[in-house]
């Protein structure tokens, strides 16, 4: 942030009164503008024991395959955001079951969230993000060819859970303490 | 946002190509600004029994009483954030036990994470938001005098799971849709 978006003066880095990290702060109008984490959420949507996977269209991972999910949106729920992403970028309508895992990514300021769910019908096809939308056996899940390291985790855990007939809440911090 | 953060140049609300939601894009260089959710993170800490509540020294809600908690910071972790808050706002050192509810605010576009947690030691005392701290049995809780509903919940699935021994991970939503 290099302007005011309250008053278009110039801001400049000063820790204000009171707090211990430098924030942007209006050098006309005294505005202080903290910058927070974002929330991106998904879902992993089953139909005849297969998961809904989407191949981005887009920048970061063109090409590789994901979970339905994105930034979730002001006034939604991250049920909400589960499954907006899902008809966004699978076309798939899903109903959701239960919030499956929460993973922290501290060196991109983000924290993912994954619900469980089930599409209502075997309809689905890309959205305007996707190359592709598949129903995927765990067998054929394309593991070396997944775009995110929290969708790997997050399938991992499922099938788990799947496998062990249990289902839990699961919680992980990926990024800079982990070797990738 | 009335003005653009990256060049100064005021912003209008449009729909971008290939979005669905107005934006506020800039009139000069084109950048688009999203708006997202915030998450604020906080711990329910416990010292032989008692849980530590913090009394509001700022608004919204001053004078009544909460559960140390926060505004996550860009580049650390919701754990991190619950471990901090509470060091910043009752001077008190927590370990964590495990992550406890999320907690979707739709109408003020926040979601709302706690941790179970411990004190290490005995110590706490009012930080620069708090007018005072205290460890309160579950008996002496003043449930009238909670600032926030989300601290209400959060509180009420903490004892309820305390009296059965069965800690599980709690999802809820407040907002536009549950009467208050």
């Amino acid at each position: 942030m290099k302007y005011c978006p309250e008053c278009g003066a110039p801001v400049s880095l000063c820790i204000p009164s009171g707090d211990h990290l430098p924030r942007s702060v209006c050098t006309r109008c005294g505005a202080i503008h903290y910058q927070n984490p974002k929330l991106v959420v998904g879902a992993i949507a089953e139909w005849d024991e297969r998961i809904l996977l989407c191949r981005r269209a887009i920048e970061p991972c063109l090409g590789r395959w994901t979970l339905p999910a994105g930034f979730m949106e002001n006034g939604e729920t991250t049920a909400e955001a589960a499954v907006r992403e899902t008809l966004e970028e699978a076309c798939a309508t899903i109903a959701l079951d239960d919030i499956f895992a929460l993973i922290d990514l501290p060196h991109i300021s983000q924290v993912h969230v994954f619900y469980r769910a089930h599409l209502l019908t075997p309809t689905f096809g890309p959205g305007e993000e996707s190359l592709d939308v598949a129903l995927v056996s765990p067998a054929d899940i394309p593991w070396e060819q997944l775009a995110f390291r929290t969708v790997t985790l997050a399938l991992r855990h499922y099938l788990a859970d799947r496998e062990s007939r249990q289902w839990t809440f699961h919680h992980d911090s990926v990024g800079w303490l982990v070797p990738s």
